[in-house]
């Protein structure tokens, strides 16, 4: 196949997903298939000689759609919103064509240039302090890493490098085994479980911090665990704080947790990956204060700022802590220009070498929608929660768990845990709309997420008057 | 903006993409920019107001283009390849259209679904033992990573938790922290350096085994080191096997290792990042032989095999390995479905919990190119390497440095260091052809990689015109 067949078919794919969008409301938002569904509608083995493209584009419709929860429907509830946009879709379109694979500066200059300066903007649009900036001559930068998991993993390892060092710079008879096994994480019960994970891949110990009852973690808290453990021969040595978690979009006190970290020498990590965008309106930008005193800083635009998955922002105070951590040079990436300290190799900034064009969508979108655009988004998206909310206040039957301050709503029917589960148990067998749980102190919460871009008023109105039918139905069987 | 506006753009992409592959040839393959570029030619904040798609576009062509080292040109030698192809370009719209996160079975079940069967289509092309397969009912199954430096870290970090667990069933009171510090894990000294990254981030030993005459790793070697240090007391618990070396595509031998990790307990893991996709075709599937001995595997289809990055393909023997690793359950992830045994959550499987709908380019690509289409593009990468070998060979002025087994040649000038390093200098400065170098047993050596799917003999035979006339200009300077 050659570049012909691409501008035929590659025509024929932009109608078909132009029609695909253009019509994903008529879908089932979510699928009504049993695990292993798919196996035994395909074959069991590769074909021998090539299939047609027609055959191909028939199975998508036939195989694949009813398998699929429609992440881009306006009945799509579930999670957090997955970004997407025409400039993103072009710009994705553009990066594969090139295919440049960017470990280092001089694997495809283009595409770690742009990245840092693309860094550099979105940082400024969050206002965030010009240490996190590369700009020409700062210590800190930004990076994109695939997911928050990875962006908590890499500022976790840093911090595990950089405290070893130090406590051995105090003590140089001190074997790295003997520190490590004393190393001490922290972060928030309700923080994401990839935080935790991280934790487990690390093989540091990492302990959950109580939050106050707007799901918030202290300083008090923390000050407190952290003196206890310290006192019991640990090293306290990372704080993962939380702005907008995943179970009811919480924020954790940064501003009193950040001075802590910063006396005790502990490194502050920010997950916001959903929050995080919302940083670009001056209302929401408060939201963010003490950031200041945060070692890295991470959120992901490929959640509420248009931009296709994936996309994870990350910024850094110092990048020598990141890249000194785990800096290796075999001669096959060696090029003349890496020890001039002017270039960038991102492969020392992650876990994978190997990089996608992805500076490109941030490109795109930031241009093509302008600041203002995406604050119009973002502002879009928190009325119509705030609207849901209020239908849900009006209702005396339902009652709202947590603050809802950006785009979740976290809500329940009052009663038992069982009539809710019941309540999301139909509502994902009508397949309607889409929504998933969460527990917060235990008990059990639905969460109404804004996703789809294209989602207006009358989708938020219709949600909820499916809810409330399903509910009395349900109430009326349970009494 | 909406899909209208998709429709049109998109099918204007199409063409800008197009038009850019049938001309990439007229491009200068390597960029001539110094680092920092790009920073003055873009404002240094993102625009308040929305730009249009034309402006964006022309500043691809004016700040993008001339940075760009171009992958799929013809002139491109370097590194390895980095697939692509039509079928895949087309996936790539879909699944970025769809944009479904697969983290859990119940997030999108055909991308979970999809995955497991095409990971089987994948090892039966391959000809993996049936162990390595999900089928229907089995121990094994395949995952798509994003690089093999993941699945890598993934493999090691399954054997750690594995091997700690096992000590302390024999010996409940010692300490995880105490067997952790004993762990040792090897690989060869030819070994990708995400190897060794690999065991940096986990805070592993690892140990670098010297290779033979043909810089492939024998079971003798590993065997004495092994020994050694059982007796000092540590826990030899992993090996990475290459097969396809990133400096010279050299083999380890796996066949003599595989009964030897076995009887050690020690898990094998190989990395075929570019040389897995070979072992479709049967005349290079007994390189692949020992590979019943392995825990693992893993191969990179965005190498060789047509699909674009990032896509890396690893199978286990026993999935609980990985997924009970680092097993985490919060309620916001949890499924009907996920106890029944009956489904697959990927999220237990690597590091980021968001996934792409990947699988769809590899159906794409095998079903349009047939088994029968990618061998033939297989066999015409490893001809042209074969001509340019020969090239090399009929000129007494270059010497051969590593057997030549796939896509890749590895040559030199006879003489110095220097007088190569030169060579390469020149050939990056005219930017022509795009060559990196690699060291072999401490000397310089080019290495001329077969990489473009586009590739003729013609573009081998130019290549080697211009490396000759380079080398001619050169040893008159120097004599």
């Amino acid at each position: 196949m050659d570049t012909a067949e691409y501008r035929r078919r590659g025509k024929e794919m932009v109608d078909f997903v132009a029609d695909y969008l253009e019509n994903i409301e008529q879908r089932r938002v979510y699928p009504d298939v049993e695990p292993g569904y798919l196996r035994p509608m395909i074959p069991s083995e590769a074909p021998l000689e090539p299939e047609s493209y027609e055959d191909v584009l028939r199975d998508v419709d036939r195989v694949i759609m009813p398998g699929i929860a429609h992440w881009r429907s306006p009945h799509f509830h579930a999670y957090y919103p997955a970004g997407s946009s025409v400039p993103s879709l072009l710009a994705e379109m553009l990066s594969e064509a090139l295919g440049c694979i960017g470990f280092t500066w001089a694997a495809s200059p283009a595409c770690t240039e742009l990245e840092i300066v693309m860094l550099d903007w979105l940082g400024k649009m969050l206002q965030l302090p010009e240490d996190f900036l590369a700009g020409t001559g700062g210590q800190g930068g930004g990076v994109i890493q695939g997911t928050a998991c990875e962006a908590t993993l890499m500022a976790l390892l840093a911090a595990r490098s950089k405290k070893v060092k130090c406590v051995q710079e105090a003590d140089p008879l001190r074997s790295a085994a003997d520190i490590f096994s004393k190393l001490i994480a922290y972060t928030s019960e309700e923080a994401h479980s990839s935080v935790e994970r991280a934790a487990l891949i690390d093989g540091v110990v990492m302990k959950m911090v109580p939050t106050d009852d707007n799901f918030s973690v202290r300083a008090e808290t923390l000050e407190k665990m952290v003196a206890e453990d310290k006192a019991a021969g640990f090293i306290p040595f990372f704080f993962c704080a939380t702005l907008g978690t995943t179970s009811c979009c919480s924020f954790d006190k940064i501003d009193e947790l950040g001075p802590l970290c910063n006396a005790e020498n502990i490194w502050m990590h920010i997950d916001a990956a959903y929050a995080g965008s919302s940083f670009i309106c001056p209302e929401f930008r408060p939201l963010l204060n003490g950031v200041e005193f945060a070692d890295s800083f991470n959120f992901n635009p490929h959640k509420l700022l248009l931009v296709n998955f994936d996309c994870s922002a990350m910024w850094v105070k110092r990048r020598v802590d990141l890249t000194g951590a785990f800096n290796m040079d075999p001669e096959y990436l060696k090029h003349e220009n890496q020890s001039s300290g002017l270039v960038t190799d991102f492969r020392h900034w992650g876990i994978p070498l190997g990089r996608r064009f992805r500076s490109l969508k941030l490109w795109f979108v930031l241009r093509m929608y302008g600041l203002s655009g995406l604050q119009a988004h973002i502002r879009k998206h928190v009325e119509l929660a705030k609207v849901f909310e209020s239908l849900v206040r009006d209702d005396k039957r339902f009652e709202i768990c947590a603050e809802v301050i950006l785009g979740l709503v976290c809500f329940r029917l009052k009663g038992s845990d069982e009539l809710n589960e019941a309540l999301l148990k139909e509502i994902t067998r009508m397949g309607k709309i889409h929504l998933v749980a969460c527990k917060l102190r235990g008990r059990f919460v639905l969460r109404f997420a804004i996703c789809a871009r294209s989602i207006e008023l009358r989708h938020v109105q219709e949600a909820w008057q499916h809810i409330t039918e399903l509910s009395c139905q349900l109430l009326l069987k349970h009494h």
